[in-house]
């Protein structure tokens, strides 16, 4: 792999919206790519200059052949193993990841970087247009999960790292990894696909377009160009986000955590406050999002995974997607899991076993619904650091 | 029963949303309720005046015996069965009753009202507040399902009708029925809840709050004062109810639909625009709504749906609540329906088990979803038909 002009290391400060504040600022590493090196996009359009921020964790071996690409889903992003700057919380997956955990720093190189189209740094519509030096808003291009894969190969090529030991993602970021094993099989040795579908469903497409319509419906966002007007979508983006929760646990999960309990109290207030507990819980998660996502991002994200259909580009047969592919896969699902049912997970293994290759499947049993790949799941750690631990040994990185 | 003061007959101009034109005004019968006759409210407030807006199809016989009052769903109203005169549609449920249909008006007196809340001219949120002149908005009193038959019982009663042969409803109209049964078992023969569910469960009330946050989103809204300010929230009711149409419907059915078929051409376009078929529907979903649905009507019976648990009514057991009831019930579920799903109508069976009821339980196979009450299942039309000429037989209104 070539290795490509940047100015990696330096702050993100400049491309960040407005809704972090600078001191708050994740300091993440940045791989810049100027105009000598655009990142060719789906749509047609050549997008120059463009930056990806990235997390890393752990160590790359002397033979580069330890590296693990972790993907992130719709609102999530490349601090999966470190505090977070804007939030302060854990990383998103830190029960995951780190010395010791299923994906071991201590043995792997982990790497995890923000998507195009996302807005912790790396390049999308909170970025600055160079034609305008204003906020993109709506000129940003239009991108997909592939688009997204070729932002991180470029990523990976400016690492030096020509293949990754394995490829990792749920939701979203499981589409990224069936994405690379698609495209650039001879990069990934394997490949966990985790609650993920090889397509977007017409259900999940309408859910996001509600989402988007939320968005789109609320006056502050300005057909995008919310920044510059100095207006705030919020709510539309809250009640977005509201509804995007739901989909995410099931209704066994909802009624455990909340059922029909009032707020303090043992009777209704015939009234539109928050009366429930599941009530006030939805609102807070509305306006806790928007405080760290931008609304412009969610219509891009959103919109990348409604486009995706790995039959669809390739000649509408799933199994040619992974027509030839020498990766070993891990491919799980959970049981309540009504967004990405295991039904989608079981046309992966399909599709794989057609073509002969070397895949597990695992369904884990959950009542948590969709959510479930980043809660505390034994059983998937287990999953994960057993199969991890195989290839590795198939790979030598583990004795 | 006593009769009531009641001016019947008249139009219903004066009392309707200004969404609904006075030249389309439907011309529905109406039962008008003066300061003597308040309707007595579960949050305390006596409400008053008050009307009912209704429709009635076939002709009552002289023993009064064959009534069959059908309760509509949210977002239906009086017109289950002539053309709706705001849409120029056939009858929600045509299909179901008229001459010859499972609902036969040759043989039963058939009666539909708008629920109290409702928009289509009985008393509700956009009612003019006798003291202020001017529409309720949201000094309209917060009202249940319960308040809902209590408004029934008080219709029904100023047309001198004691008791029942049948009550009727799928979804919140089902929630009527269950109401019904439990507080008024003496008035009901026999009784068909459909598709529906002895309480809210927490995720039907976090959908719904959902779409009452993007009704409240909208800053045309103004706190439920839109009629007096001159506006509409048209795009937060829309967006509420693109969410709320996702779940009337089963991932099946819409992906039998639609697919993830484009819009007129074979690839996307890389935008925003409505791209998959889907998204055109749901936006024509959202945009017709607003034509016939007043906003604030909306939340308050979306409220109403989510107040309702008949066991928490009954000391936390739902059995309590059918106890002794000699009513004939015909209890229907679909396996498709993921909102009100069948184990909600055997939680129903099981009650009605243990107090020795009679009680048959229908769960009917479909991929239609929950929507699959409101249509063309001949399984359904045959078991309505059989139960009710069942119960005519027993109760001599049928040869």
């Amino acid at each position: 792999m070539s290795t490509t002009p940047a100015e990696a290391e330096i702050k993100t400060d400049r491309k960040l919206p407005v809704l972090v504040r600078e001191a708050d600022h994740p300091r993440s590493k940045l791989a810049v790519f100027d105009q000598r090196r655009p990142l060719q996009l789906d749509c047609g359009v050549a997008l120059s200059p463009f930056q990806v921020a990235y997390q890393t964790y752990g160590t790359l071996n002397d033979d580069r052949s330890n590296a693990v690409l972790v993907c992130h889903a719709l609102t999530g992003d490349q601090h999966v193993a470190n505090v977070h700057p804007v939030t302060g919380k854990g990383g998103w997956w830190d029960i995951m990841i780190g010395p010791g955990r299923p994906i071991d720093t201590d043995r792997y190189f982990v790497v995890c970087s923000n998507v195009v189209g996302g807005c912790m740094g790396s390049s999308g519509p909170s970025s600055t247009n160079p034609l305008t030096s204003e906020p993109y808003g709506l000129d940003f291009p239009v991108i997909t999960i592939k688009d997204m894969v070729r932002a991180q190969t470029m990523l990976l090529d400016h690492l030096g790292i020509d293949s990754l030991f394995a490829v990792v993602g749920g939701s979203m970021g499981g589409m990224q990894v069936l994405e690379w094993c698609a495209s650039y099989p001879e990069r990934v040795f394997s490949a966990l696909p985790i609650a993920t579908a090889p397509r977007h469903s017409a259900q999940n497409i309408a859910f996001h377009e509600v989402g988007r319509q939320a968005v789109m419906a609320d006056p502050e966002w300005r057909n995008g160009r919310y920044f510059v007007e100095g207006t705030s979508p919020r709510r539309g983006l809250s009640v977005a986000r509201m509804g995007a929760h739901i989909t995410y646990l099931s209704d066994t999960a909802l009624h455990r955590k909340f059922g029909r309990r009032f707020q303090d109290r043992d009777n209704p207030t015939f009234s539109f406050d928050a009366d429930f507990e599941v009530e006030s819980y939805l609102r807070y998660q509305g306006s806790t999002f928007v405080e760290r996502f931008d609304a412009n991002s969610y219509l891009y994200l959103t919109r990348a995974m409604d486009y995706f259909d790995l039959a669809g580009d390739h000649g509408g047969v799933l199994a040619n997607a992974f027509r030839g592919t020498r990766t070993r896969f891990c491919v799980i699902s959970f049981t309540s899991d009504w967004l990405f049912p295991s039904a989608e997970s079981r046309a992966v293994v399909h599709a794989l076993n057609a073509g002969g290759a070397r895949v597990s499947f695992a369904e884990i049993e959950s009542d948590k619904g969709h959510d479930a790949f980043l809660l505390d799941e034994p059983e998937l750690f287990a999953i994960v650091r057993g199969f991890l631990d195989a290839a590795g040994r198939a790979r030598g990185i583990v004795v």
